[in-house]
């Protein structure tokens, strides 16, 4: 994966909301919804963790779109 | 992503609605359609912020295509 | 993207429609049936021109077939 | 794509229907059967006559499967 | 495809299926379950012969997961 | 695929699944959830091992999401 280097503004932006435990929803290609904190990324997968502490490996390969939650947290 | 280069005409076109800040339809995998204008671009994603300044990271895997809203500004 | 080379069939059979403004249908993954002219074609995608000349950038990585448009123009 | 070499199995089994002239059915993504003779084949794509000599290019990335029409031609 | 190694588990397993001549189930990215013998695998793709001797060509691109049947012989 | 080194979180993460005999379920792209322990991991592909000692091979390129099983083994 060429495209995973850190000073790429969509890893660096991904880097941002890890270190600020920003809550975000993950499209992914079945159509789920994904929503919770980003714990780590590599350049395979992100780790999200949901509220009940549940921790998910997302396949980059199947990510369609990521957004900040836009509600109050 | 050898295909992520200033010079190609995909990339050169997307880099014009960024500067012109054109709002764009975007068609993913999904069967989402995301509107909104162009923040960034990189080898990995774009960025679109809609209306509401709501920013979402989409995958360019994912992306089906890609046009500029016919509608007015 | 190896398989972009202008020597290949398929580039050089697409090249031949730009050229001849044929009239072309590109189905893509979403099973959307896109019908227009292909006005460019770099590495990650075509660019195709409808009826009304509202331009869509195809992302080839969702393209699933493509044929000249069967009916006279 | 560094499997399309001409001494695989798979490359010499469509060359092999390219010589003579089998009619086979194309799965693709979309879930469509594309059914006709390959006429020729691509490290991108293959492409299919069907019965009215109508020519379509079918990507390589959005092939499911492959077989000869078990129909007697 | 890097990934074809014929030191790799996943290579080496279905080269002892194909050895053993073992029963098979493939799911295919369109939900079709293709079911029979393995006859040969390449970097690309892989043959399944079924009880009527019809064979089909899948692309690896396309296999989502594969089993030995669980019934018996 | 690159992204396959032993040092990465993910690959290192579903090392440890291995090791300590995790039940995970493992979502794929026709939207099947696999549920058991894996087995094994290679660049392509993981094996599960579901209840009945059912093996299933599962290629990577399909996963979407994979996460511990929450409910007491």
């Amino acid at each position: 994966m060429a495209e995973f280097e850190t000073g790429l503004p969509s890893v660096r932006q991904i880097q941002s909301f890890i270190k600020d435990q920003k809550e975000v929803e993950v499209k992914v290609s079945t159509n789920d919804l994904l929503v919770g904190k980003i714990i780590w990324q590599d350049p395979a997968c992100l780790c999200i963790s949901d509220r009940s502490e549940q921790q998910t490996i997302v396949w980059r390969q199947a990510i369609v779109y990521l957004k900040p939650d836009p509600k109050p947290e």
